[in-house]
């Protein structure tokens, strides 16, 4: 099955693409949209030995002129440095504005040739080629890109919409199970924050821990509907200014406790299952919802095989201290997202830290 | 006298204030447009040293709470090394999405403030004060902002729209001579590329090399008409797509002799003015336009003090080769912008290389 999901922008359209097997046509895709016939792929080493060579010769057969820049895998490497050495190779191959750069990779390199795509020459061209569950359903989609300040996630970034978003749900096989759990992690989160229909289909299928576990049928539906509620969000708020901020759902708690982890022990999918059993616990403290709901989405998270437990090493005061430095502190208040029925949630910046403070004390594994 | 241009594009919208004395009341126009209270203000030593504390009172007076971070003067600073000490002190000072950035500075000041502001939580405020003539007229209207990589000035930027940009004519009289002269290469490009009123004021006034030569309401009718030229033709393309690029008359040639005099040796001014006298021969040779008006150009140039003989140092083959590393290239060919009348410019990508070598081997200063 395949699908296509038009987003339309006030100044940029682009399509996102979900047909399996379309990993060897990304270069006559390419050709459709006019482009210039510069290219420079972005990938990590395990992604490009598995794909690389692929993609290569489908764009190769389309005629266009294709460098590439490998670039260790992990967000400790989502850094200016890691920016500075594909400007270098954009240089090297005389990258013009009708160039494109084109990420093939996680969330990771999606976010670093956004950047660089953003600010060389001003912005030149990007295309999308999600190899993870988690970048596939939410960061190749709504044009954020970023890279992280030693002391903070995403602290440094452009908005920059892509041209194409290719989604291959084949390359899903090889994808770690860890990996893949952390991608159901941001597909719960869409039966939350708004669609109940999303939600009610995944509390049908007994796991969601593992690729196998889930009918492929089920798969086309999750991977449509996720985007499609990514879409539908950012559409109505290209710039972060209102509704968008919904999608931070259980990444206020979730940012602050990756931060303070390093960003290597926990996956961003754990942190933000973290975060959304926060929240939700948050909001029963505050009346805002009910407990019934909270183990709804409590159970779906468990089905995904994620843990709701704070990590042993974290101290709860530097997790409120790191919540002040979030980039969506506004004028000095934390703003939380907290659900209040299945498929909505409200913003509020009214939480008492001492709510906080006891939610987490409740998540640790021992007193 | 007062003149206030509003810049209307199709997401943004701002002014551009020209008003004498009025850098004392950066704060209350501020005030009015109700951004947040948290304020960065990014300088250099001279500047800030003349009026860097007249500005925080200005913005003290009105409630805003302001850091600010000095930077070293000159092109060769404008680097990311300078952006990150940006990002540093946003960081320790916790920006927020609703603050704001303020350049107080000329063009490098501008464009490295605007960079950190496009760039910082994926876009932040941001305000221009210019205090050079260049800036004034050029650099800090129409959104562009850069840095350079250590091969090719401006690789590295974004377009990010100010929310003001506030002129004050009084600081013009601080300005050093050989600056001035610099703005005064600028005015003459939107005569020739733009406005023949412009261009007939210019060519009555019995110099331009100096402020104290111009008379103080040619003067303000200067200021006005340059930047009402530069608002008029980026308004009609917000991200040069097309007619934008006509602001690079004398750019093309200026770019390459500015990149390999290692930006310390010619101002950007005196760069374009010696792209200009270049672009006005080739345009002869190529019979675009007459001997004539190219006379009435060099004229203007001669009476801002401005030269147009190429420095001793420069090898003509190292000229045409840097031309091909410039953003302007566009699928291998380099693009010209070559005037056709006084007031008219047209954009071509066939010039031959032996009509560069010719025109270029005439302006040196010995054989």
């Amino acid at each position: 099955m395949a699908s296509i999901i038009t987003v339309n922008l006030p100044q940029h359209s682009y399509d996102i693409m979900i047909v399996p097997g379309s990993l060897g046509r990304l270069g006559e895709y390419m050709a459709n949209l006019k482009l210039g016939n510069k290219v420079l792929l972005i990938s990590n080493p395990i992604i490009f030995k598995h794909y690389g060579q692929k993609v290569i010769n489908s764009l190769e057969s389309e005629g266009f002129k294709v460098a590439h820049q490998i670039l260790p895998a992990g967000e400790q490497y989502k850094n200016p440095n890691s920016i500075q050495k594909i400007y270098d190779v954009a240089l090297a191959n005389h990258l013009e504005r009708s160039s494109t750069m084109i990420a093939l990779g996680g969330g990771v390199i999606g976010d670093m040739t956004g950047f660089a795509s953003a600010t060389w020459l001003r912005g030149i061209h990007f295309i999308q080629v999600p190899t993870s569950l988690l970048a596939m359903v939410d960061a190749a989609i709504g044009g954020k890109t970023g890279v992280n300040h030693v002391q903070g996630k995403n602290l440094i970034g452009a908005f920059h919409q892509p041209d194409l978003v290719l989604i291959d749900p084949y390359i899903l096989r090889t994808l770690p199970s860890r990996e893949f759990r952390a991608g159901m992690a941001e597909i719960i989160k869409y039966g939350i924050i708004w669609d109940t229909e999303l939600f009610a289909r995944l509390e049908k299928s007994k796991n969601l821990s593992q690729l196998w576990h889930i009918k492929s049928e089920l798969m086309d539906f999750i991977l449509q509907y996720s985007c499609q509620a990514k879409v539908d969000i950012v559409s109505k708020d290209e710039k972060e200014t209102g509704l968008r901020t919904i999608l931070n759902y259980g990444h206020t708690i979730g940012h602050a406790v990756e931060s303070l982890t390093g960003y290597t022990q926990l996956t961003h999918g754990e942190a933000t299952a973290i975060g959304m059993f926060a929240a939700g616990e948050i909001a029963i403290k505050l009346g805002m919802w009910t407990k019934e709901n909270s183990q709804r989405q409590n159970a779906l998270i468990e089905k995904a095989g994620l843990k709701t437990k704070l990590p042993d090493s974290l101290n709860i005061s530097k997790i409120i201290d790191a919540l002040q430095k979030d980039k969506k502190v506004k004028e000095g208040k934390v703003r939380f997202i907290l659900p209040t029925q299945i498929g909505g949630v409200e913003i509020t910046d009214r939480v008492p830290t001492t709510a906080i403070y006891e939610v987490l004390s409740s998540m640790r594994t021992r007193d």
